[in-house]
């Protein structure tokens, strides 16, 4: 069922289109494949990023596709319908650009973000250790300078999508008492990457640690001051929850369509299963879900795109908008009962891709507390 | 706390203002005496009127504020965020002007419309009746036509707020075999009300019941054809929705904001209770969800604003936005321990205010219905 | 609905018919005039003690009803379907006879309990102050010794069940560092109530805060010795818990036998509307809560009686059941549609009830705390 | 966390110390290795067998363990904790058992029981259709009387666990309009079984269709009468809905233990996780819910158990159990937070197990239309 989208414009509804003609034809053909045999879409996020997609809330002098966040999210929405993993990477990639996009000298910006907004390097993003995931306070990997100018960088990183590789990676590292911003380039001598972890779902894109052992690298890859890398990082959490709240709707949209399809296509007791009045009502409440979802994640992107403040916004929106797709996507498999448990339907695997979705970017308990620190000041 | 809106233009905001100064002065300071005496606010509705808060969502030609539903809304939940009963009965008004302002004839609306709008006269919406609450085509109220080609009203109206005290009603009746709409007088030989209902809340606006017992009303209050009723009563419900979702919202912003006060006071074990974070996370959900509530009915009203279809939505908003209220409510007496449990404090009367939202406007069950009904097409 | 008990023997299901005998005549008949008009049954107390219903749990010997506290709980459970503030009332009775009972002295025990236990003094409990509900630690209500041996009480209590109408009051007060217990008389020098607290429900029993300026009281009423207080209030407290869980059970299940009874006569759309499956599986949802709470107290209650650790599974208990009665009895309200939210319903005044229960004898938070703690172990 | 159970002599705690030592020894340490690879355990079930664990409620006179519901089921429980699969076929072979013990003629009892129940020939149960899960009535697989006397099957079943493998099956099939049940071999000419279905859990059970074509079974292995077919089938459901409700309730219970050891290791901002209120709480909920389900599922065995109606409850029991344990071990996975989402850690494992429960033995919405349906009476 194709979302009626109220869009501010009609070059947003073109960009839409445009994201479902490529949904449709590059995402939604390949997916089952690769989520199943656990391998990487090669070639697709250059596609992506041919297509414009990669840079779109960027400004358009870097190649970016000067869109605000209401119209930027609903593309990752759309994506994440087709195949979770590529929006998430997606949004993951957009992340990945705001350190120098927001905080890059002039030189910087110019040297690397045409590359990164046209998609011709994807990025990663590369906060998280073994021992500090929500409490970045706690990072222990270093970087220290070199009598050169360079870094030093020494430690173990955890849970990067696309690690392994992306081109580069918003890496952050200590520097002394402080933590700073690096753009970290993908190769380099004495960085090395750990397996993927076998997860539950997402599994056509990696998720690995890295290991810096001593690697070194340019002293101008340094991302705004010596010290500035937690206010970076979390100047950049409150988008990057947004596009997890968007990759939540999208594919909770999706199990929504395939339940309501399968609901109105199987029989039981002599009628359609959707006219069975409790499934009917469970069917209503999931497509409430998630109309309310998206409601949720728009207005936090509405408020951004406005310059009012949407931190908050943005804690709710991405807490609301992952609890909603859990809820649905495992009452979508309850629509399809037995068969629903098994992988030749799609909604086994949305149920399995939702959970991550409460859990990275700040798990939804660090919403939570987000929330509450904002009522309690 | 007040509400940080994301408004469309200089004149929402001023219209706001407008509305919270009114709700400060005459509504915040007045309604603990009438909800506790259960009395009617006598001239509240005149200073509504007076400030133009009565027409807000019709042409500004026949006196209304040519508002869109998008700001209107939002009024609303700001009168409800002081006063529960007004703001239900200033939606239920408005509700009950759509009938002539949408298909009333040029010369019905010149006669009523100006009145209306400038709440010169007050309105109630008389659709339900003992045995047809939810099921409109269960009705027996009967108008029969005159050979003088007036109407005799013969029947029992149930659940009609502001009766025995509207000026005017929508009056839904049975012409044959078909419904048909009647702008009908509040005052008429025949005609008389119930007691007001013994509520568990909303005590400051009396609800009754109404008996026809043969009055005769004249035959230019039929509203559009006969037996066009339904119609126009379908094409009603859904503002009205959206109206007691907004309703809703107000009830439980204000609900969360007195918790919130509590929480930042009240101390145990050595620190605010707010601090607690077992209470904050419940603040925080209480939070997610108001914010959440509101996002989804702004979105329904931004479709109807821009013309595209928003049935599903006004029934998702007027389902989440209530089920809300019951909630956060219920959260918040909560919060304040067994002193929440009293009438000391205000949300001792929200919890009981917020259960009527589930139901009237048509149950929640019956938003359900409508939601799956459309999933189901 | 009768419920089908699963009972040890005839001697508790004579009892249980009993109990259920005297609801019917007593207290269902009453029941809604008092808790309309506010007024204490008079004389009820002293006919549910000869009937031997005040004094279940205790020893034979003097003069308890010797039942193992899985038939004693069914008991307050048909007490608090016909009437919750009843029930409420003789839980707390029962509960201010502990300290008595467990740590009294064979004298104290010999002087008092069979009063007690035969209804022939009605007991409160008093632990909580206007500034210490759950965080007992923080009692500033003090007794001292005086030179006759005597104690002299001064300070504020609050929340006290039966207050200004009980005979004696298990009274927790501070000697020294340490906090005691008192079985304190229900009328002393210098000893006033508040007056009742204005509640959302259970009206007709008067909940009032106590105000000790200096009164003495005589030095054999200390119970245990000075500085055991607390160890006595807490091996209380989780009696205390089941015998709420036991009303909020009752009481849900009241809601849940009117709601079906509405449900198989109402008539909507050409069927009565508990054969529309959204509106049964709603009642169905209420009843496996209703039957699910009970399950939990009874396990718990079933391990006090066999001699297990049951402190966790009481906590478990009061949280699932009392969260369970504000459910049930909310949907109870909706079940009734708008008719529910007027006082020509019980369900009305059951969902005011409800709330209190997730407060008292420990908020649902502080159980979660103590559940909690059992895990962190 | 070994479950402190309150068990009704010294034999069932023996039973159930016997359990958890070889639930340790030959579970625990083999189902990792298992449900990775997706191969099924050789020998295991002769192993469960021998130690007496495949007949447990049976008499003992057929070589049963004559056991009561109540201990049956918290031995499920027990094997559940370290094995779902394992304890699903286990309660799944003492259904198949069912029709012959309950219906048999003593002869066919002697002939098959002792072998059944010792576990030397495990079953299925093969009810099931491709358009018939939860609509027994709309069963087409037919049994056909040939001449001599015997069966001829024509027709496909669905959804069987230990398809292809079990030895027997109790198989329903329509003869003329009526249902009629059969214990039907393993191995027949014209039997075959189609690939194992590709589930989201349970790997280590293969799951399976059967294609019936005209395969022939003796006569004597008609159980009951030709048409009884639908009354065994559903005097059996009840039984086996208590066996998931207890499968669902050791799962949830292992998924609680895994959460809480790791919250009392990880740290997080300088203390336990468990020691932070809001994941405290999170876990008290959890145990809540596992406390509370287990009661539940007792309550319904102890009435079966004293010969009371139990069918309701046996639905609620299922309902409740499998609802709870897709919450906890969705909740389990959050604990662990990325790590959850991995292999390396089993509660990944058991969220996929869980999903699978609220559908077989009945859909958790067929459990509340059982329930409303008693309710409706």
């Amino acid at each position: 069922m194709t979302v009626d989208r109220l869009l501010p414009d009609q070059d947003a509804k073109d960009l839409i289109e445009l994201t479902r003609d490529i949904a449709d034809k590059e995402l939604a053909r390949r997916v089952d494949e690769h989520e199943r045999a656990e391998t990487y879409p090669e070639g697709l996020f250059a596609t992506l990023g041919a297509a414009g997609l990669l840079g779109l809330p960027y400004p358009e002098e870097f190649g970016g596709g000067g869109q605000p966040y209401e119209v930027y999210l609903q593309v990752i929405e759309e994506l994440a319908a087709r195949w979770a993993a590529v929006a998430v990477a997606t949004s993951v990639h957009t992340l990945a650009c705001f350190p120098v996009a927001a905080y890059g000298t002039a030189e910087q910006r110019e040297r690397w973000l045409p590359d990164m907004l046209a998609g011709r390097i994807v990025g990663g993003y590369s906060l998280s250790e073994p021992q500090a995931g929500s409490d970045a306070g706690a990072l222990t990997c270093r970087a220290e300078r070199t009598e050169a100018g360079d870094y030093r960088i020494t430690g173990n990183k955890a849970w990067i999508t696309h690690g392994g590789i992306a081109d580069f990676y918003a890496l952050f590292a200590r520097t002394g008492d402080r933590i700073s911003c690096f753009l970290a380039p993908g190769a380099a001598e004495g960085l090395t990457f750990g397996r993927p972890e076998e997860k539950m779902g997402l599994h056509a894109v990696p998720t690995t640690s890295a290991h810096w052992d001593g690697a070194v690298i340019d002293g101008d890859r340094l991302i705004g001051e010596e010290g500035q890398g937690l206010q970076i990082a979390f100047s950049a959490l409150d988008s990057g929850r947004l596009g997890i709240a968007a990759c939540a709707v999208g594919l909770a949209q999706a199990a929504l369509d395939e339940a309501v399809a399968y609901a109105k296509e199987r029989q039981t007791f002599g009628k359609r299963i959707i006219d069975h009045q409790g499934l009917g009502f469970l069917l209503a409440d999931m497509a409430a879900g998630v109309d309310s979802a998206r409601a949720t994640y728009l207005d936090a992107a509405r408020r951004r795109d406005a310059g009012l403040d949407y931190g908050r916004q943005a804690s709710v929106a991405k807490l609301v908008a992952t609890d909603t797709a859990m809820k649905v996507t495992t009452d979508a498999v309850q629509v399809f009962g037995g068969y629903g448990y098994t992988r030749e339907f799609r909604v086994e695997r949305y149920m399995r891709e939702a959970k991550i979705m409460q859990i990275f970017e700040g798990t939804n308990q660090i919403q939570r507390l987000v929330i509450s620190r904002h009522l309690a000041k």
